[in-house]
């Protein structure tokens, strides 16, 4: 079988494609070839019996969509898109990439005709404040950035291209991602992995807002999880709406500390340092907190139980289970 | 005050027309330069002290939006657009018109900078079974069809381009127009209109589905009202939520016949014969019911209070009072 990752050089492309190296099986088929596309190479793994490439493009690009779906690809994870911050702070890029180049590589694979399963990453920011305490499976999408509305139009673009059979689309809504490796960014989300990740390295970290906030986090691991679960799916028990939020663990700042604590000890929690940021604050407020993601369940998307098991699958997955 | 109409050979286009033309005026300020643009040249009314003019071209094509746009209208009324059954026939057209069509002129009034008020008609075909017994403001869209999708995406691009204040948007989502002028067309709703308008011609009229199907209504002269109000409201008691779910008469089919006689007789109403039609009530039964429309209630938008207000406004308007 021939796998097809978009995005494949960001950080949860790079953990799918060693999944999926680990496993050489994808959705109870072999992996026979995989092809690692994104605007950098993508570092490659190799697979026995299987022809792994490192592509290299822009998918609004004039044909470059088209290039990658004559491989006809069985499953394709359409993981490339800027992120929140960059889709607010450039319009013309956040469109061109999140939009046109999610449309050229439906379009491209809609030409190919050969039907592939397509697991697209959505986001929780097709979602916009006011929310309800617990947020439901139905509740409608109103976003409040442009990366949202890009991430719902593409929901809606893989919605209508799986019922007329162009396709069989999965779209899911990744919860944040919980504890993310490497340094800190500008992200206003940066500090819920910053606060685990810098105290675990024996670094201090900023705490920019009340131990009040509620938020859902699930694993890089978690989210591996999702799309390779959706790659294997029966596309007829998910029925017309093809878009899943995501389960994780709904926690509060003040909650994330003590697991902190349990898994890593008193020292550990105090290399954390308190120091509101307003800015951060009005940001984060209009976030929203907990979801149902009752139909997830249902389909078998499983994700941390607690957020001591987020913690200790940062330290297994980044640090080597020190 | 310059006001700019696409999609004005339509039949909500014409009408809506001829209300400014007989006003003289919009939101308060006096029509100074009308545009009608279309694919086909549209009816062009004289106004007192107003210079209107006639386009024509494809708003998807390259430089036509941006010829609109360069006039610098400060009301606009984007009603251009493929209908339901024809983007559902051609995928490539629907896209064409009703998504990139919309997105080109969304991004030539963005470039030009001027911030007008734009109103879009919508459609209830956002929403997607299986829906409740009356169908909340805020129920999520999932739309069924190509068309409804393409009119969630022109939502999205219509809510975060308001958001960035590219310019000020109102999304309106019509229920069905009733009764339709005219000729029976293909349209599985073509006999919601057609078992009023043939009996009131002296025409027989074939009714394809049970009596006992609900629907929701409203006049071409309450579309028309909903567009003219729209471009009047204060964009700041929309708030970031910019698409409207439209009022409408909720009445089965058996209640329209009703009011058929009530209105014109037993004689009309003995002209509609039941042939029971299995592909249409396949489609038909799908179809959402009735609407809440607080949201729109709230902000003044008005439709008839009775499906025989409706009648009566056809027969004033289409029949010249006969």
């Amino acid at each position: 079988m021939r796998v097809l990752i978009t995005g494949a050089a960001g950080m949860i492309g790079c953990k799918l494609t060693a999944r999926l190296a680990a496993d050489g099986m994808l959705a109870g088929r072999r992996i026979t070839a995989l092809d690692l596309h994104d605007i950098v190479p993508a570092p490659a793994p190799s697979i026995d019996g299987a022809a792994v490439r490192t592509l290299t493009g822009d998918l609004a690009a004039a044909g470059a969509a088209e290039a990658l779906a004559a491989e006809r690809p069985d499953i394709v994870f359409h993981l490339a898109g800027v992120v929140s911050g960059e889709a607010e702070a450039n319009f013309d890029l956040g469109y061109r990439v999140n939009l046109d180049g999610t449309r050229a590589l439906f379009d491209a694979l809609r030409l190919a005709a050969h039907a592939p399963r397509v697991v697209f990453t959505s986001s929780i920011a097709v979602f916009g404040a006011p929310f309800p305490e617990t947020i439901p499976d139905d509740f409608h999408p109103t976003p409040l950035t442009s990366y949202g509305t890009q991430k719902l139009i593409g929901e809606a673009l893989l919605a209508d291209y799986t019922r007329r059979g162009f396709f069989d689309g999965i779209g899911i809504r990744l919860p944040t991602i919980c504890v993310r490796p490497g340094k800190p960014n500008k992200a206003a989300s940066s500090f819920f992995s910053g606060i685990i990740r810098e105290p675990l390295a024996g670094q201090e970290a900023l705490l920019p807002v009340p131990r009040s906030v509620l938020h859902t986090h699930a694993s890089p691991r978690s989210a591996v999880g999702f799309l390779v679960h959706a790659a294997g799916i029966d596309g007829g028990l998910v029925g017309p709406r093809r878009n899943l939020t995501m389960p994780g663990v709904a926690v509060t700042v003040g909650e994330q500390i003590e697991a902190l604590r349990r898994v890593a000890g008193e020292g550990a929690q105090r290399l954390i340092r308190e120091v509101p940021d307003e800015a951060v604050w009005a940001i984060v407020k209009n976030w929203p907190t907990r979801f149902a993601a009752e139909r997830a369940h249902a389909l078998g998307f499983r994700a941390e139980q607690s957020f001591d098991d987020i913690i200790r699958a940062h330290i297994e997955d980044e640090l080597a289970g020190v």
